[in-house]
């Protein structure tokens, strides 16, 4: 692996800023350097051995305040397979009292000097808190309605590695924007790359101040997504709903489920993305999900192990150049 | 501990197929060489230096849908002896509509290349359908009431550790055979290799079809362990059993219980096997179960990550082999 | 990291006992010598490379029937960083029959061959009952109101590290000490080091023996932390109280919290300790635990992680001067 690790070497640059707590975080060139050395990490995950020694001594704690075992395996994947020791802490955000008791988990998890910390917390802005009391990287892997942006950089990387490129495509993101900090994150990023992002959904699932978000707004299925090269679904958040908004799924589905029927009026090129995990049949069609020729959907939770590699790796790069 | 590596490359197979998922996926000479490198690594796990680079850089992932503290630790100590980097994932069965999520769980899961997938799922035939969605190696580490292979082969391992051999050997299998995938996987096991197998256990708790299992069958405990080498006991799954078959354990300890008493009649050198965790008073008397003259139990637990290595290391050989 | 092993392998010697159960396993010497070790682990944390070779091959298995991730966290970084391969076991007390049941998950464990055993029960005397039954060394992270022995030592280097010594110093524990494992570990270990120390709190969170324990007893927290150069506060532990004993919480914090007001009448150079989590408000003002002038208490964690780095190394040598 000696020369594969000088290859990662080269492309290796220190991470923009000390923490990735949102897609602002990244400009364009930073995005740029964090694919082109992604594209490597796919390249190694593929191999029969897939492991260095880049984050050997590191420690890396995956902090999750809520459960997610595709995220957290994720990080945690990317994290051994750079070498690093990896801890994971599950936490149960109703047993805590919040704000101040988030304060005292970060302080006591600071002293066991982590150099990488991974939270996903129920709180939008937990990350950011934590980021200001703790003295290791800290990377947020999803906060409350707030962002995501390791996923918007591994859905930049599926839709860079299927289209070549992602600047003048035109994206759709569908469904429940308003709880979705998935949707937050891409809009940023990909708004940064130049595409031409689209919101499309009831209008009790767009947010009130999606004007400013950058991005036009449709209330029509067919309509968002006409000529659309990528149409990305969300997951209806139902979790995270007010009893007085839930729809019916079935009436949901019949306006903003994604089938191949509405399908037709996309770009001939179309690909068609999901975060995971799906409601089949509510937000997604299964005859759509599963046609390799047009889903994405595989394609990203594969990008997400080498994108968040490339996430950990270059943090770990800005340590070092920091001298800790 | 390069030497010790050398001999286990010597011995060292590729695996007869892509997936251990039920016993007859081993002829007896498949067998018999995973005994002979099983053997090895009961060695090396006594040494106080226990960790070889043979899975270096390989990922092996755990993926439980049913709680297993026992079986999982094996199959993770087993990997990281091996240099593996592990990953434990917990996912509740409950919480998962059946069939497509198991397959959306899979087809995630291969999309982080794991080389190697353990998995335990309450459903019969969930590691077969796991299977033909992955690219990767599956390891069925028990599935329903169907199969628990490498609960077999650890068992064998043991007996012929015991006995030297294990053609000819009179192995009684009893209790709760109905509900036992350790039961199925052992008879076709033992059966390949020679022993002479009986099921014994009230006509309720024995299967219907076990006529066709090569087996005699017994309903009277005496006459069931009369003359046998082995004993192995099972435990009783009052948790798969409908309510109006419940027994009394009382009344089942009475007559399917294994005291000292009962173990009279069985041959002067029987030993007595039970695949954890017991329920003692009811399907074993603890005085049988600690006397460690006759008792094989912790041995089987011993020769749990032994026999779990051998056939990790073969999977994984199976893989270079193919160039994967 | 050469040249580091060599030093931490001046300082390591053999750990006294096989199993570190309770404090008085310990002598002042083997006291100062895990002290002097754990300063280097201090070192070795704070760099960017903290990783050492030392227990590579070892298996490490934490096998908590209480739940406590900074516990748990604690071991299973100080055993990555030492190089041993971990294992994290859940196991719920609730589930499991007592008494016979913990001796079969001993002899269970024990059978797949770890070197250490880190254990947390609800029971007292649990640790002790499992090092009777293992060939591995148990380390107890805490048994019921029992030790919790390995707290006691990350506090003593604390204060060793902030005063540059611990004899003759007055130290007051203060609170809930008839609930307390850390009190008792403390109390062993503060006498054999030469402190004076004093027991504090009110009648009915005393132990009845407590006159026994070579401490003076104060009801009064004012009489009590008046001089005192280290004021040590305990969780009230309000989970293990009977229903009738239970204080109401603003009583308690007027009599017996420690806020800036009560500490006046402490030595000058007073430090604050806490071995968390932290009620705040009930046993401990913010204002005080956040002080990081006079507050030990993130201290305590990072100390935490060194000082168990220094008992597993010292076991695992232990275990090699045996020949194991």
């Amino acid at each position: 692996m000696t020369d594969f690790t000088d290859q990662i070497r080269e492309r290796l640059l220190p991470f923009p800023k000390r923490h990735f707590i949102a897609s602002q975080d990244l400009d364009p060139p930073d995005i740029m350097a964090l694919l082109d050395l992604a594209d490597l990490f796919v390249d190694m995950n593929r191999r029969s051995t897939k492991k260095l020694d880049l984050l050997k001594g590191r420690t890396q704690v995956n902090l999750f305040f809520e459960n997610s075992t595709r995220t957290q395996s994720s990080f945690e994947l990317a994290g051994k397979r750079l070498g690093a020791d990896t801890v994971n802490m599950a936490a149960k955000t109703s047993s805590v009292a919040k704000g101040e008791t988030l304060i005292d988990t970060a302080v006591t998890l600071n002293a066991m000097k982590p150099d990488l910390l991974v939270v996903r917390h129920s709180a939008s802005g937990a990350a950011e808190l934590l980021a200001q009391k703790v003295g290791c990287c800290v990377i947020n892997a999803g906060d409350g309605q707030h962002q995501h942006p390791t996923q918007a950089l591994l859905d930049m990387l599926s839709i860079r590695r299927a289209f070549g490129h992602v600047d003048g495509l035109t994206v759709a993101i569908c469904g429940d924007v308003g709880h979705s900090r998935v949707a937050r994150s891409n809009v940023i990023l990909l708004n940064a790359m130049g595409a031409n992002v689209r919101l499309v959904g009831p209008a009790t699932l767009i947010p009130g101040d999606a004007d400013q978000w950058g991005c036009e707004v449709y209330h029509d299925m067919r309509e968002g997504i006409a000529g659309a090269n990528v149409v990305m679904m969300l997951r209806l958040q139902l979790e995270r709903m007010d009893g007085a908004f839930i729809p019916s799924t079935r009436e949901y589905f019949r306006f903003f489920g994604l089938d191949r029927e509405k399908l037709q009026v996309a770009a001939k090129n179309v690909r068609v993305m999901h975060p995971g995990p799906m409601n089949r049949g509510v937000e997604i069609d299964s005859e759509v999900a599963d046609d390799l020729s047009i889903s994405l959907i595989q394609d990203q939770v594969e990008m997400g192990v080498a994108a968040r590699m490339a996430v950990l790796a270059s943090l770990a790069a800005r340590l070092e150049a920091e001298g800790k």
